[in-house]
C-alpha cells in the first residue's frame, strides 16, 4: 500500500553500469518474494460483515475553520470520562476554545488556554478519578497479537482500539499510538476530568500508558491536527493567544442531523478480514519488497477506516 | 520533561468531591513515585565529553522557504550513497526542485516530481547498489539497548542513529524511527541513488528496515517537514505542481562559509549520559508519573541534540 518509490521513474541502466552494479550487490537480497494481499487488496476483499459504522452517539465531530475532525470515544476504557466529555459537548464547553499546544513528535492539546480566567463548566464535573486501566474481564472483543511488546505482557486490538493488558495484574488498558486521544491532567491522578485533551501526533510515546485516562482515537482528519504549527513554548504549547487555533464546535454525531453526519465505518479488530490486515503488514509480497518483517509492533498495525460516501 | 497536563490549571475540589473521588479511585496508583532526573535534567548535567559537534563534511543544510532542515549523514551505513548524495548536492541537483510528497504518518519524500523531463544528473551516479544492510563488523560503537525487539534480535544506537543487527546473519542495519532518512527507489533494489529521500514523519515503518538505503537522520528542522499539508494524490504525492513545496537549495555544512552554519551537537550515544537518558526515558519519575513504564522501545530513545548559540 505504501511503498516509498521514485514514483516511477525509469532509471536507465547501461549494460555495463548493470554490470557494475551486479558485483556490487552481494549483500542485496534481491530476490521476488512472492506476491501477496495488500492492506488495501484486504480492505478491497473485506465483507460487509467485517465492518461495522461508528455509533453515532460515542463519536465526536470536532469542527476547526480547517475541517472536521472525526473521533471515536471508547466508553468501555473510561466510562466516566466519555460521559463527562459528552456533558462538557452538549454544553458547548468547547465551542470557542481552541488548540493549544502542538508538540512535535509527541501531542497535539485542545482546551482553555485562559488559565487566569477560564471558561465555567455548568452540568460536567470538573475532575473524575482516574481510569488509566480497566478490569481484564471488562475488556470484551480482545484480539491478541501474537508478537510480544516492551511494555505490556499482551497487546492487541479491542473493538477498534489498540490495547495492552496485564493477565496477572487483571487490568486492560489502552496503548498511546498515533491518533489515540488522551484525558490531560494534573500531578494528582484524579485531576483530569476531559476539559484538556490530547492526541498523539508522532512516534507512540507509550511511556505515557497507565498514566493517563484514555478515551478515543481520531478515526478521520489526524492531518488537520498533526499539520499545525509546532508550538514554540515549553512542550509545545502555543506562546501568543492569537497562535492558537479555534475550535469551532465539538458535537456528539447523535446530535447533528444525520444527512450532515460522516459515514465512517471502522473494520471490525475481531474480523478475519483484520487478521489479514495483519498478517499483510507482516508480511508484504510482490515486486518491491525485498524483505518481509515477518513481525508487527502494535502501534504499527492499521486500523483500517472507509467512508460511505 | 513532556508531560500532558492541563498546562497547571488548579482544579479545586471540595471535601466532599474529593472524598467521593478516594472511594472511586481504588484502581488509580495514585502513590507517588520518587523523584527522578528527567532527560532535560540529565542533558543539563553532562560533560562536554558527551557530546560531538555535527561533522561539516557529513551534513547538509536543506533550505525551504520555511527554514533550514540539518541532516546528519551515516557514511557508515550507506557509504556509496551518502557519496553520492554529497555529489548530488555538489552540483545543486536538489536546488529548485522540491518536496513532492507528504503522506500522513509515514513519509515526507523530496526530489524531481518532473516524470516526463527529469532533471538530468552531471557528474553523480543515477543508481547504485542497494545498501539496505552492512555487516556487523562495520558498525562500530553500536550501544545496545537491553529490551527486545519486536523486528530484529538487537537493537540500539550506533554514533547517534537508530540502528538493529542480527548477529547471526552478521548484519546490520539502521531502523525506521521518527526522522530517519531513506532513499527512494523503484521496484529493483539497485535502482535508487539519492535523487529522491524521505523522512519518517509518523509512526516508525520498520517492516521498511531492511528494503530501503538509509544514509542519515534530520537532527533539526523537522517541524519544517511535518506540518506541511498532507497531499491528496496516492501515497501522500502532490497531485499539483504548485502543491510541491520548492527547495531552496541543499548544501553540505562544509561547503558553507562557517559564520553561516548552524552549530549543532548531538549526544554521544556511546556516552554514560546516554544511558542516564535511556534509563530517564525508561522509568519517568516525579509528582506526575504514576506509573514507570521499566522498559524502553528503540524509537521511543530521545537522541538529544543541542544548538550552540
Amino acid at each position: 500500500m505504501q511503498a516509498v518509490t521514485t514514483k516511477h521513474h525509469p532509471l536507465a541502466l547501461t549494460a555495463a553500469a548493470a554490470a557494475l552494479l551486479c558485483a556490487a550487490m552481494a549483500q542485496a537480497a534481491d530476490k521476488p518474494l512472492p506476491a501477496r494481499p495488500t492492506v488495501s487488496d484486504v480492505v478491497k476483499a473485506s465483507p460487509a460483515a467485517d465492518w461495522r459504522a461508528l455509533d453515532p452517539d460515542n463519536t465526536l465531530y470536532m469542527q476547526t475553520a480547517a475541517g472536521r475532525v472525526v473521533i471515536e470515544l471508547a466508553p468501555v476504557f473510561a466510562p466516566n470520562h466519555v460521559a463527562n466529555i459528552k456533558a462538557l459537548v452538549r454544553e458547548h464547553y468547547f465551542d470557542g476554545l481552541a488548540i493549544i499546544r502542538s508538540q512535535d513528535n509527541y501531542v497535539v492539546q485542545w482546551g482553555d488556554a485562559d488559565e487566569a480566567n477560564p471558561k465555567p463548566v455548568k452540568n460536567a464535573k470538573t475532575a473524575l478519578a482516574a481510569e488509566f486501566t480497566i478490569p481484564l474481564k471488562s475488556d470484551k472483543g480482545f484480539t491478541r497479537l501474537i508478537e510480544t511488546d516492551v511494555y505490556a505482557p499482551q497487546v492487541g486490538h479491542s473493538n477498534g482500539f489498540p490495547t495492552a493488558r496485564d493477565p496477572k495484574a487483571g487490568l486492560a488498558w489502552m496503548a498511546h499510538c498515533y491518533g489515540v486521544i488522551g484525558v490531560g491532567r494534573d500531578n494528582d491522578a484524579d485531576s483530569g476530568s476531559g476539559t484538556s485533551l490530547y492526541a498523539v501526533n508522532g512516534h507512540a510515546p507509550r511511556h505515557l500508558d497507565r498514566n493517563i485516562t484514555m478515551v478515543g482515537r481520531v478515526v478521520s482528519g489526524m492531518p488537520l491536527l498533526t499539520t499545525l504549527p509546532r508550538g514554540t513554548g515549553a512542550m509545545g504549547f502555543y506562546e501568543k493567544p492569537e497562535q492558537a487555533v479555534p475550535i469551532v464546535s465539538v458535537k456528539v454525531a447523535a446530535d447533528v442531523p444525520e444527512g450532515e453526519r460522516s459515514k465512517f465505518e471502522v473494520m471490525r479488530t475481531d474480523s478475519a478480514s483484520f487478521q489479514q490486515v495483519v498478517n499483510a503488514q507482516r508480511n508484504r509480497g510482490g515486486p518491491w519488497t525485498k524483505y518481509a518483517a515477518g513481525h508487527v509492533e502494535l502501534c504499527n498495525v492499521p486500523i483500517p477506516v472507509r467512508e460511505q460516501k
